[in-house]
């Protein structure tokens, strides 16, 4: 990661889009609707996918792109629910970029998706530069993480399409007032936001109806 | 963040451990104990910080760094606590580096100073490859992150000389398995560690004795 390997004049964002359009062509060829979910670690993307591909199951064929620094654990556990998933390491890499999914893409049958998602590296900062060619982008923050991130890290969440507020079930213990998460939404980074807290399976069916309407 | 623009062949870690063993010089030449302390998006540092200002208070001359890519309001709350801060906003930079924190100590006076903290930027990833030249590390996880954060970012816990694992008090609500952390951080990463709420002012005065023990 930062070690730099490249001729001068070279721009990774400009290479990185290049190739994030690529991968929404294949998306796009093969009637696949993606879905890049950022958010910091421990925000509960894992979880969200999880339950949201049980959701879907029967009704739409989901696939899964992990992406994780080192290890193979979120991948094991979304294996559990019966669809197909690519692990990808990035070593020391923070953020999955196009190039990664690319790669990705060729140990997935997309034809045979209708739904795929991608989960990010666990990093409010750096996957809100590198675009993966996904048709949207969602950030999952989780109210445990107190209530300035979003004025902490307003790029992520301008670049997103939506934002999922995770574990609201611990909004009371935490002194987190929840309110104000939702007022710096509406003034910093304005869009779709959903309140959940996957764990009690609340606030997902609202997220999993949302995303099927894009869908169709 | 990430874009390049440098010579062919110029090596930037190279450079930042240069500029970090100058820091360190000046640390040194100061008489000051300077602590690094690193960890994700709301696992606690300010607080943590905040707790052990007040703490040192009267017997140690504690000053602080923050690191944020935006805003002021983790500087903000520590200025509350009458110790001289420093603000360093990273734009869109996911980790401090040796050279920003050279030029924060432009505006500290290090001879009036026993203590200085560096609170990094949230982030589990980047900030492990960049040494600040301070005398020593920590990460600061909180149990609301889940059980696997060693296990899923060894580096940074191998890099570090403590770790704190904040908000205990949590730890039963979310189902998370405070000894299943501690024996990944004695598999992966075995050290020294903390098991604190600092919230609550649990487990702060063991750390801040801790520190002050390394500091004679």
């Amino acid at each position: 990661m930062h070690k730099v390997d490249v001729a001068v004049g070279t721009d990774l964002f400009e290479e990185n889009e290049k190739i994030a359009r690529a991968n929404a062509d294949r998306f796009e060829r093969a009637g696949v609707t993606s879905i890049d979910l950022m958010g910091a670690i421990g925000s509960g993307k894992t979880l969200l996918i999880e339950k949201i591909a049980d959701r879907l199951l029967g009704t739409q064929r989901v696939g899964v792109i992990v992406g994780d620094v080192t290890g193979d654990s979120d991948y094991r556990r979304i294996r559990e629910h019966h669809v197909p998933v690519v692990n990808i390491n990035t070593g020391k890499e923070c953020h999955l970029d196009a190039h990664l999914i690319e790669h990705a893409l060729d140990d997935l049958d997309l034809d045979s998706l209708d739904v795929l998602f991608v989960e990010n590296i666990g990093n409010l900062v750096c996957p809100a530069d590198f675009m993966l060619g996904c048709d949207r982008r969602g950030v999952v923050i989780s109210v445990t993480e107190g209530d300035d991130m979003v004025k902490k890290h307003p790029l992520i969440f301008q670049t997103a399409d939506f934002i999922v507020v995770n574990k609201i079930d611990l909004a009371e213990h935490m002194g987190v007032d929840v309110d104000s998460i939702i007022a710096d939404i509406e003034e910093i980074a304005p869009k779709k936001y959903f309140l959940t807290d996957a764990r009690h399976d609340e606030g997902v069916d609202e997220l999993v109806q949302w995303l099927l309407q894009k869908n169709e």
